[in-house]
């Protein structure tokens, strides 16, 4: 069963709206190695998971990365709705949002016939989509799930170390700081995962030598990667586990096998930032442009504000 | 962001062996109105909700039902697993597992040719997969998020109806236990997220009259179900907010727009079982059939489960 | 712009439910080289058709048979839909419908989970789907329109033979009488398709010697096609055109390029007989079981009845 | 069964080529909840309608929806061709179709690397694609036909107010005369579409306050849109029928549910315009460059338009 | 550039027509971990490989494995070609062909609508078909291709380990010899292929340890499959290089990473057996039913072998 | 099974890296009628082939077709893989190649956000995609194999013809000499293979007239297709076959179906050109970064250099 905490995992960082910038990081949320994969992927392999007793932890690990994962989701599907936020308006300078829908024949969403997916702006309101970065929508055909231990364990590792790969190819595609600060954040957190999955494989018998962490990014290179390198991010492990029953942390401790030097170590989960409501955008008709729908729903909630105080009580 | 407790949000009731049974739920799964469907388009909707404060409460009343919706898909995954977990042995009297590969060329498998999908055999360790019931990979094509408020809000009621209609369906394919125990649960919580959508839209000025709830399932005739409904499930909403921050129970009381005579309430969560592991099944390689593999992982757990008691609380 | 009569195309003949039967026709209707496909294709080929004056007629064939088409894939639809209804209480020797839904737990719809496509009884009620035999959604990378002449219509022949191939292959399948009295129309309108494009062809200087029509069904060995052979029907063309301005005519006269000693003609529709109304499956929850909503229905029904005699000379 | 008449449906205005505005359009031809879309949904909900007597309206009501999309369909199909015709030699300031391949190596078609879907000039030959605004195949998985005639109706009101509110966003990207006159006649259309089924919802007991029209245009602001409304076309549903035998007027008359003030009206058909046929495009080779062939044809047509005038009379 | 001898690469081994068991294998051949997609993997991976002189092992290696994929292509879609034909005939005792089309009404091909997968009878010919066992097409998707050497090699060996793991199901499936001829050769040459790419990685850095190979079938369970273990099978790898210019071998000696007492070696390429021609099948119009066609085939055939001897020496 | 020689079927002309080309070019890779299509076609309808001896020379023309499309599958992919290869330090000037992974934040691959396919960038490493032009992936949907000759055949010369269109089609869009090379060579093969199905139809007793080719090229007007055109490559076939057994030449010989005067004739195979590797890409991490792992790469290869000597005496 799942809980939610009314918080992102991770903040980001404010920036100039880019829908070019949120079109290649829909490849890491909708794409074959991103976030709604491994997601799904690690929820598929905990529900199907065999082992006796001595096999929990194994379980456990995948719950909690896959547990994750879904704020993963949570965190660059907000980066990108974002980054669309207001990007009608953006002149390349300036932010300059438009809100009024074309009155008089105007064209306020020109800008959409040119951008990476027109249907960031035709299908959805300037949101995020469940597909990649060449459209493709999101397919469970993506999910691997074989049942044996060591293919499943395997298969992950190379998963999130693509995810880390092609994260590190978007991080070269954009500088806007919106989008790195999420990019930058991911690429530390799959490491942490692929130093699970690896360490999990050594309690199989593979020493992994020199080979980790793939693709080797040199953090010192990449400023905002190196500033969650140096925080240790990459060898931290979280359960999101509100019962204090998993058995993960048996497998996600001593010398990171990515060779770093850092010891691993596990909590249950980090700090996040608020989540904020995104502004209206008429111009999307996202709900907009309806006074008597605003004011139906704004009497709505004033009688519902009155009421609350004296129902709330009756709840849970 | 997310959290998780080793509980399942519903009991399963013990049974049979099933694949049959087991690849009707898929629908429930995997389909384009199942619980994989309805957990990313209110979790896409959330992410990219837009409006005012007086709006708040209509994305807490997504984001919960969405968040409810991730336990869903457990349910019924486990569901599934559990009712093709031994089913090769099954000769329709009573479950004989057959956990030996096929030792001198026997065909431990073979019924895998004729069942409702190959792949819970072939693909699959006999577990659940992302996909429906005529085998088609879950895709993100279904997500529906047009960020206008009532036309996100009417395709969620449309959705739940769906689903629940679908189930209704799936109830008169099987009286295998295992399946209607989650079946009817399911049944029940959809119609309490179909009261949830519509009281919503009752608010924005739509008096629905005697249309809900669609289908009109006649509880009475559904033993199963009845059980449910005379307990008022449908009439209780779920925050899963672990902050208490949710104002989606300003949308969900009053009289039950479905006329059953209830009162709508809003709790946290339910009480939930705790979540067991399968056992293993060597003629699916699943983990099995390596007696060194198994004593290197007995072995790496023992020296854990002496490691744990020191250095358990460095973690979080 | 098109025009409706109430009349389905070609009579279908009774028979027993038969939902094995009514999924190989799927592949007729949903199928890669079925009717939702030549309707498509043609529709798509007269929309966008290239040319000067001399090439209308041309034009006006693609036209013509794609509003047959559309009028086909009416007919195998119906015919499914009939294949398919009852079927859930059909035991064998005769038909015998079930409608109760599954009080007191029964499970009237268990024959679902052993049938051709279990979506014929779970996502839709006992009716088609646009889906092909094995169950894969129709697709829109079917439709060929490559806008050279000859090619389209070069494609046009070979998509004519392999329906046609295909509805003698499925002819082989079944004996139903409901099935084959639909089948054996399309075998012998897909031969008076053929002998279009073909004669087209010949037009642009393809002599197609004797290797039409393909394949050669030897109809006196299939006795439902002999007895529509025998009256000519695979050497009509029909226009649809209500306006008597299509010149495909031009095309399709002098010997038939199937060298069965016919000669070509052109009229404008067929005879049809009209079409009915299916009965109610409250199994499927289609739409029956709420006796209140019934009563609205009905309600409604007459008091409309009443007012359209006075408001129904304001129509047109 | 369906007859055909020249004539389009409404009026394509002149103007330039504009490949980028034809993408947009594609949505409204492909899209899923575009005219294709609604077109298959409607022809699968009347083939597989349920009920008895009193549910005729219903039923020829999606009939006569289903037949009208059908010329939509011809409309966009046809303005997007035109949209994409001669835009290889488009310069931003006139047309200058470009006939000629590319002969001494020249490269005529370089404008088609950098479109919306270089299909349109690779696959096609500057023609409609069965395909939507991101390049994604029509898909049959779209077509919603539950069999449950409330939530038919339901889905479909939900399909026809969404394919609205995306071509209100598509005339914010597009100034383009040509795209905008059939987008504004859709949209108007659209809503008469979205009242037909709001009505028939009426009719089953819901009251829609002021929630409808979905999303609320304003018209005012969009002008192309105000001339039609204000003819009153949002109003008045075509019933396509040539027999006078559908009783679907019975559901549409009384006032509005979008509360605009008008009185809802049932006529067979609208007048159209005649269809023309596209010019050809070498470059293309669709169908020209080969003078035998175009000889060939010429010589045919000319004998056959001798013999036409005697073999005229056996037709039909 | 590829070269073609008229040879199988493994004998079939000779027995019933099995329709449920050719579906099973279809897995092998068109899955997701199928010998399809590994050719083309493979082959991609080639054709786009980088780096300097000294990484020209690793790129000869994906080539030579590469091409062997495509021999067993071949090899498994003929063996599923040979297991359907002649089915339709099949009464569970002994193959009894039936190659008369439906005269006088007969249904030859009845057992089509019970089979695994319909199409085999309906689409093809008794023949194999670009699909895996649960009919889905296969799909460029699976193809994997990232750039970095290490993941592409991981990635291989997780492939061929998956592929074996499916095809120990496949074997556990069917005692067929006809279908266990060809998937036990395969479950040894995977692991030829696992040993390969497992090895490629121990260059960098990557030690094994006993975890090689997943799964571990314990080759004397199975039959067929210790029969080829005997011989060493699983540690040949062959170049299919006709130049001599493969440097694959550098990669492929030593002891086998498998732990199995072995040695690595390489040789060009085995043994085949001849390919033959399938019979005709008339019932399903391959190509049969047209006496002039046959007559006219053989005419041209005895004309074409007089005048090859003539000609024969003007070709290469 | 097949062999392998290190040749490139044709050679690639040097250019200018051209990411739009390349996309352009992946429709004749991975489109609906591109290679990897013909390829996969042949090699079914290959293995699924039905007849006697007669039809010996029909299975043998398709086998060695569909040999020559796995080298037009390599060379068309490594000519995408040379077009796309450095194009992130492209200026429109001269290739100026960027390796360095973006240090200091960097952004050396912002041109992939523009590009026609982000996923060359992103998903794979500058190098080709099994996808059409469009990002679609490649299905096996696309293959044709109805079992019936004539049909099979039909299809075939239509998917020749179709592809040769397409590519005239694309010359037109570029005139990179890299691109042209390989798409003047390919024109000109596939309508050889357009006659090779021609003239096996002619045998069937098809009279082409003077349809053929289509379409019709006027060669004179593509400098690139005249200068192989007049070396007779359209009249050339090839056998690959090793065994000297193919009976292709049988069908493929007379004069040329296409009307331009020259007779067909016969060979084992072209001569080609070297394949060569191309360079690392760092900032794809393809394979770089990693100056550990190349030293061991490095090291590895020197003692294998060493080691080959000894033991390359011992394979085959």
């Amino acid at each position: 069963m799942y809980l939610y905490s009314q918080q992102l995992i991770n903040e980001i960082a404010p920036g100039e709206p880019d829908p070019a910038a949120a079109n290649a990081l829909q490849e890491g949320l909708g794409g074959q190695f991103g976030e709604m994969r491994t997601m799904m992927q690690y929820l598929f392999q905990s529900m199907n998971f065999r082992g006796d007793a001595s096999a929990q932890p194994y379980r456990d690990l995948l719950q909690g990365v896959g547990t994750e994962e879904i704020s993963h989701v949570e965190l660059i599907g907000t980066t990108i709705s974002r980054l669309l936020d207001g990007a009608p308006g953006y002149q390349g300078k300036k932010s300059d949002p438009v809100d009024e829908p074309g009155a008089k024949g105007a064209t306020p969403l020109s800008i959409a016939k040119d951008t990476g997916n027109i249907h960031h702006f035709l299908v959805g309101a300037q949101g995020a989509l469940p597909v990649d970065s060449a459209g493709n929508p999101w397919s469970g055909s993506y999910v691997y799930n074989s049942g044996n231990l060591v293919l499943d364990l395997l298969y992950n590792l190379m998963l999130e170390s693509t995810g880390r790969l092609q994260k590190c190819r978007i991080y070269q595609m954009t500088d806007n700081p919106t989008a790195r600060s999420t990019i930058a954040y991911l690429i530390v957190r799959d490491q942490a995962h692929e130093n699970a999955f690896a360490k999990a494989l050594e309690s199989l018998g593979i020493d992994w030598g020199k080979t980790l962490p793939i693709p080797k990014t040199n953090a010192e290179q990449f400023p905002e990667v190196k500033k969650l390198v140096d925080l240790g991010l990459q060898s931290v492990q979280y359960t999101f586990d509100v019962d204090g029953a998993s058995q993960a942390a048996k497998l996600y401790r001593g010398a990171s096998p990515s060779n770093d030097g850092t010891e691993l170590s596990t909590a249950v989960m980090p700090d996040g930032v608020p989540v904020t409501i995104s502004p209206e955008r008429k111009e999307e008709f996202a709900p907009g442009l309806d006074p008597e729908l605003l004011a139906l729903i704004q009497a709505t909630a004033e009688v519902e504000i009155e009421t609350i105080n004296k129902t709330d009580t009756t709840a849970s």
